[in-house]
This record gives C-alpha cells, structure tokens and sequence, in this order.
C-alpha cells in the first residue's frame, strides 16, 4: 500500500494502517447496541451459509486454493509495477482466472498511469571508510548526471533539526542523510515523500532516507516521493536503518563523511493500465453494490506478493467462493483489483471519478491491502448501528476466530478516501505487527504468508461481503456523533497529476 | 562463528551453539551441590568485587564503554577477513586498545590462513521466468568458468531424497538446489558443507544451497564450505530461503527450471594472521591461566559486529575494566583473539599446538561467540563439583540478572576441542534466540547489538574469570559421570590443511 498521497489529500488521515494493537477502545459496547430483533435474528440466520463458506476453505475443495493461485500468479509474473507490459499481462491473468471461476461482467477499465523505471545504480562511501553503501531509489526520482555525483553528507533526525539554524546553513551543497526514528508509518514516512523536497530547499544536491520500518535485516524499502512545485528536483533514494544510524555514528565523532551516488532512473511518459472488474450480479437490486477490493500492482523489489498480492487475490477469490458455493446475493458483489496504487492511488482515483454517480449505490466498500496474516476480524468505518451490524456479522466468523470488530476513522487504502467522508466500508483485521518489516522491500514474497490464513482471510471476506449485500435492510450509511461532521459531504478527490 | 569444522574432526559436537530454549535439563539441583563451606564463604565473600566490577560498568565510568569501543572498531575496519591487510590493520588496532587499557604481554602469535576473495558475481534465472536470483559464494569456493555455467536444476530437500534412486540418476550435469528444511543450525549447515561435494559425487555441475537460517528476510548467509579429496570441486553458493522455496514451487509443479551462474572467487596464496593475546599476569600462580576469548576475524559480508566483534570486544574489555579496578587475580587472565576463525578455527589450530605443553596450566577457558544479546548467565563444560562451584558465582550476577548456569557438553567454537575433553571452561549464556537471523549476513551490523547488553555481558565475563582465577582452589578438572570416558584425554587436534 501507498499512503502518501493521502497524507497530502487528505491530512486528517495519518493513522494509516491499522497495526494490531493500536485498536484502543475502538469496540462498540454490547449495551451500545440495540439492533431491531428482525435486523439480528436475520444476520444470525447467515449461520448456515457462513459455516459453508467456512467449511468449503477450511476443509472442503477451496483449501489451499487463495495460496496456490497466489503463488503462481507472483511465481509467474513477479513485481508488477506500474507501466509495465508485466503488469499488463499480469492483469489479463487475473481476468482470465476470474472467468475460469465464473464471475460475471469481467472487464478491465482504463486508466492512465506512470512508468518510472529503476536502472543500475551505484554507490560508495567514500570518507571515512570506502565500502559500498546500498541505496535504493524511490518512485519517481530524478536520476544523477551521468557522472554521478559525490558529496559530503550530514546526518539529521527531524525536520525540525534540518531547518534549525545551526544546521540549515551546512546543507547547500550536501546530500542530506535523514535518520528518521520508527514511530509509526504516518509518522515517519514523511521523511520519504518530503525529505527530498525539504532538504532541497536549503541546497541539498541528494537525500538520503532511512528505510521506514520498525525492524531491519540491512533491508531496503522504496516507496513512491513527492516533488514539490517550484522547487529544484534532487535525486533521492532509502539506505538501510543499519547504515544511517552507522552515518550518525560518523558525525557525532566528528568524522567527514563523502558518499558518491549514481543513479538511474528513467520516467517514461505516462501509459495505458486497467483497474479489473469482475461481479456477481445481484439477484433483486443488482445496482447495489458491495465492493471487495485490493490493488494487482506492486513495487519493482520483491514480488508483492504481501503488498498486495494477498488482498487482491482474497479479493477475487472470495466472489470465486460464493459463486462456486452458488450464492447469490440480492446486491451486486463486485471484486475490483485496482492498478497503480503504489504511485498515489491512480487507478482508484480514475475509477472515482468515472463512477461519480454510481457511488450513491455503493452499499459497502472493502479493501485489504494491510496484510493477510492471522484474520482476526473486521476493522470498519461506519456509524453505531452499522458497527454492531458488523459485530454482529462477525460473530459468524467464530469458527476461524476472526470475531473482532474494530472502528477505524478510515479503512483500506485506494478505498480511505471514500471510507473516511461518506460510504461506509471495512479491512481486513489482521495480526500484521510485521507488516512493515516487509513492505516494499525485497523480503515480500510468498513466504510472509501463509496458505492458511489466506483461507481464513478469504472467509472473512466471503462472509462479510455476503451478508451485507444480502441482508433485506440497506447497511447504514449514517456515522456515529464523533465523526458526524463528515458525513453530509461526499468528497470529490481529483485524479493526481 | 564457524562449527562445521567440528562437525568434522569431532563429530559428537553437532549440539552446537546452545540457544537458550535448548537447555533441558542441564541445570544441577541445589542438592547435588556439596561444596566445602569454606569454598562456598570464599566465593560469596567476592560479592564487594563483584558489585564494584558490576557498578562501573553498569553506572560508572565504564558504562556504554564496550559498545562505544566495538562501534569505532567497526566502523572503522568493516569486515575482517581472513588473508586480508584489513584485518591485519584491525588486529593491530586492537592490541593497541590492550596497550591503552593497560593489559600486559600483549602480542600477535603468528598464524598461517586461507585468503579466499569474493569478486562480482552475476546470476539469473531464466526459466520459467527471467529475473535476478541472488546468490552468495560460500567460503572457499572455486569460480565458475569465466562465461559462467548455464543448466537446468533440481531442488531436493535432504541428502537421502538426493542419493535417492529416482532423483540421483537427474542430477548429472545439472545444478542442485539444496532446500532443506531449518532444524538447527548442527542440523542444517552440513548442507552448506557438504552439498557442494555430495552434488558433485553425482555429477552435479553447481550447488545452491539454502540459507542456513530459521527466519529470512530475503537474507542471504554466506560460510565456510569443505571439498573432500577425488571428489570433483564444483561452485557453491547460498541462495535465500525464500528462494529456494520458490524454486521448489516450480519444480513441484513440473516446470522447468534454468540458471545462469557466474561466480568469481579467488583463493589466493595463504597468508600470515595473527592471535592476538593481552594478560594480566597473576599475582602468586602466574603460570597458571583462565582465558577468556572470542574471534576478531568476521565474514566478508555485514561487519562482523555480533559474530564476533560483541564477544571479542567484550573478552578484552572484561581485562581492561579489572585492570582499571586494580584488580589482579592470583592466576593469570589472559585474553585471546583469535584469527581465522570462520575458516575453521585455523588460528586455535596453530595455537594449541604451539601452547600444547601450557595447556596443563590452563585452569579454564572461556569464550563468546554465540551472541551477546541480553545474559543470562553462563554455559559451563565441567564435572558436577565445577558446575557448583558456577552456580556459586553467578549468584554474584544477581544484580543483572544472569544468574543461570547451564551445562554444556561442548562450550564456545574456538575453545569447543578443549571443552569437549578436559579443560573446564564457558560461553556467555544469552537470549540469543536471532543469532541465527543475522549469522554469516551482511545484516550483522552493530544495531543486532545494544550497549546495555554488552555492558552486562562484561561484568559476566569479568566477574566469572576474576574469580576463577583468583580463588584458593583451581577449579576441578573432573568431569561428572555422563561424561567421564572422554575426561582422561587431552585430545590433540591437528590443524586443519
């Protein structure tokens, strides 16, 4: 997932990923709850079809089969990033599959995305000591001259310390090195998107950022990083947690410290790349519209197989699932696997404003792009009544212990912008306190999962987007008093440039 | 550190590394223990000691001084390779370090070692689909030809399922993919040693063998590998488990797998290194010796911080701090540093056949080099009477909590021939539980280590070997029952060629 470019749209919406653990007291009180006893004793009488669905991917002929096509679509095709004729296959595949699997109105829709591309790189520190100093590029870097550049570097913490007086005035000229502390992705992802344009500001020739992850094995991370208007443009790319905070040791001894960078980059004009749809039509109000979704594109490093492999293909495989099973619920169920999410949700963002005035039928939206580790429930955004419906939906989830229902102020990550102001929608909750060990980084691949818990996740997933555009009653739109504020407004988001 | 030497010449050490979880029931109850009173009153009667040792490096004058002095080291010399001036320049260093803290009789005791080079190496894999496969050359290891090796491979999960009827008649010129399944590292690196040569024996044109590691980040491990005699040399290289997995994706699904490998490494001319020794002569027994050891020399790839610049560092630091408190025991302390380690204990090798005649001196022996994460206590080979008179000491640790004392058949990697046969001697016992995650990987950096740890690691160290080799009595030689028939040889071990 990228989370940037909400940071710049929408700057209410930091808390980012809910990690495990952070849920506080976001658990509506079983005496908060007073739901009609028709609208309850209908939600319980789902019983049946949950330990279906359940059954049929714990036990029955789904099990196993999230992971097994996972691997071989990541197997197959590996990253695939934005622009790519590698993502362009990937995305026929996946279409393909959802028609082998019977899913209706399969169909790509257009959308325009970048194509940034990372070429050989090469980097050294040169003072005090000469050794290779792993760097990787982040989205949408400009290159170095040909030549490369080298440069003394200075060591900073915050932005704060960088525009101090003491250190403002030694940037020009230098690569600023920005040893960030792990506080919470919001928190410390900053660095990635902005470090470059704030250390430029004062003269900086590079940035250097440290890798935003509780947790390194001398691992890099890239991510997309956001140029600023009007400000000289400055290449910029991740060092380990390991190597910055060696950087810092450097300079608090009071040693020089030069690094030699050359980088290659290359952004190529922007293409052609499809968000996939597929559905189940609806049996009696098919312009309802349940939405389960997670983004088909990755990073260049790893596979995405974590990010978001797995949410995509819980995603379509859930509606896989429930059509194998038959079920067919009286909404429509649509699977749509965004494309182009790592660069600023650019697939989810043409899909808005194409759908524009289809979103009023959006009954609930669901997007998993936050892991795929041990499901524990759901995490929701939506008033008191639509949360205890929750609770009470996931009470069906008992059999995989996947019962917590979790309030969040924005789910999911294309889909936050609608979760966070009008419509109502859900993420997967899941045990992923390593999620960021991973993120963007090579170390994504198959085997951060595992085949169990996507079945468990699929299930989850099945059964939520089931009821709900199934249930006789419409899930409330309404939030609930603290976030009232919000709800009248149906935000617009422009496409970004 | 290094075992699968061990594993050669003494193959009744396969126990390895104690990690804390592995101790069972090597603990001797309090009623196994009958030390003459006297004894007992003479250890408890060293507490004011070892209060005064423990509070100079937990709150005075040496706190932070271990990790302060291992962090300049490091960054100073980076990896310190066996045949390289590097780690000639930081030997030297290091005795210098000894000269300044005050040590006596310091000095290099010259040694014989490998110099084996890693240059760039390439390799890809080409079916079923194209894309960089990283892999890292295992120590001593021959180059491929100089347009590299092309050829399909095969992924087997155990040497049985190798020299298996069906699988060994396909191994002829192809590469072999070792996945085995982590089990311990005794139980998992005789893949790393011995793949190369058994692939070979059927005709096998490479090895790849999986990472020695029971958690991957896409972590490449690299470690010494052994040729055996007639057996044709074929290349050899670590891949990441989570590639290896991969790669038995595919084969289990009947597609073709094809690698190119171009692995460039020299082994040059053996050079001359040296072991490093710093004492505090003992004041009345002076030929009588407690020495406390770890490894200065490291792998090429990370820094060698945790394996073994923590339990180098903390070995000579232990001497430097009781040289800084005045004290000095009645025995001899003497710190070793040995070189060449990681090849197979090649600088112990020379040095116990030069000091064979002292080694009746040798009261006790003592090295790190299985971590120094948070201690614990301490790891002993010794008889039931030494076992007690340990537990009497560590009690004395009470104010850092390591307090444990486990025994072990065999203790240390360097000093692990004696301790196995007759000299009494310890490891640091510590939550090492990821020592394995960051072994032998260029993630082996000073931030696996924490300045907290190490400050109480050399208080263990100081404390233990200021009282062994102080106290009236020398520590027993016997062994308990269990492992009586090996106490009445002092084994010779010849160095390796």
């Amino acid at each position: 997932m990228k989370k940037s470019f909400l940071l710049l749209i929408l700057p209410a919406l930091t808390s980012c990923a809910l990690v495990k653990g952070d849920t506080g007291n976001n658990e509506i009180r079983d005496d908060e709850c007073n739901l009609p006893s028709e609208l309850s004793n209908e939600i319980r009488s789902y019983e049946g079809i949950a330990n279906k669905i359940i059954n049929s991917l714990i036990y029955g002929k789904y099990k196993g089969g999230t992971y097994k096509e996972l691997a071989k679509f990541v197997d197959k095709f590996g990253a695939r990033v934005s622009g790519t004729e590698n993502l362009e296959n990937a995305i026929d595949y996946v279409q393909d599959l959802m028609k082998t699997h019977g899913l209706e109105n399969i169909h790509g829709e257009e959308v325009t995305v970048p194509h940034w591309v990372r070429y050989k790189t090469l980097q050294m520190m040169l003072q005090p000591r000469r050794t290779n100093l792993p760097v990787l590029g982040l989205g949408g870097s400009i290159s170095t001259s040909d030549e490369g550049l080298e440069a003394e570097a200075i060591v900073v913490n915050t932005f704060d310390q960088l525009k101090s007086d003491n250190v403002s005035k030694l940037v020009k000229g230098k690569i600023v090195v920005f040893n960030e502390d792990w506080t919470s992705y919001g928190g410390s992802v900053q660095y990635r998107s902005h470090g470059g344009t704030e250390a430029a500001k004062l003269g900086a020739v590079a940035a250097l950022i440290r890798s935003v992850t509780p947790f390194s094995m001398r691992t890099l991370h890239t991510g997309w990083q956001d140029y600023e208007d009007n400000v000289t443009q400055i290449p910029t790319a991740s060092i380990t947690k390991e190597d910055a905070q060696m950087l810092q040791r450097y300079q608090d001894r009071g040693q020089k410290i030069v690094i030699k960078l050359n980088l290659n980059y290359m952004r190529y004009n922007d293409s052609i790349s499809r968000n996939s749809v597929g559905e189940i039509i609806g049996s009696s109000v098919p312009q309802k519209v349940v939405l389960v979704s997670g983004h088909i594109d990755s990073w260049d490093v790893g596979v995405g197989a974590m990010d978001d492999g797995g949410g995509a293909f819980i995603s379509w495989y859930a509606l896989a699932v429930l059509n194998g099973l038959g079920l067919r619920a009286k909404r429509t169920l649509r699977t749509v696997l965004w494309t182009a999410e790592e660069e600023g949700l650019i697939g989810w963002s043409a899909y808005n404003e194409s759908h524009f005035n289809e979103l009023e039928n959006f009954t609930f939206v669901m997007e998993s792009d936050e892991g795929t580790f041990t499901p524990l429930g759901i995490e929701y955004a939506a008033g008191i009544k639509g949360g205890c419906i929750i609770q009470e939906i996931v009470k069906l989830l008992a059999p995989i212990n996947a019962t917590q229902a979790v309030y969040g102020s924005s789910v999911g990550s294309d889909i936050s912008p609608w979760t966070s102001s009008l419509i109502p929608g859900a993420s997967l909750l899941n045990a992923n306190e390593r999620y960021f060990w991973f993120h963007h980084s090579m170390a994504d691949t198959m085997d951060v999962l595992d085949p169990d818990n996507l079945d468990k996740a699929t299930a989850v997933w099945a059964v939520v987007s089931y009821i709900i555009a199934d249930l006789t009653e419409e899930f409330p739109r309404e939030r609930d008093e603290s976030t009232k504020n919000t709800k009248a407004k149906l935000v617009f988001y422009p496409r970004r440039t």
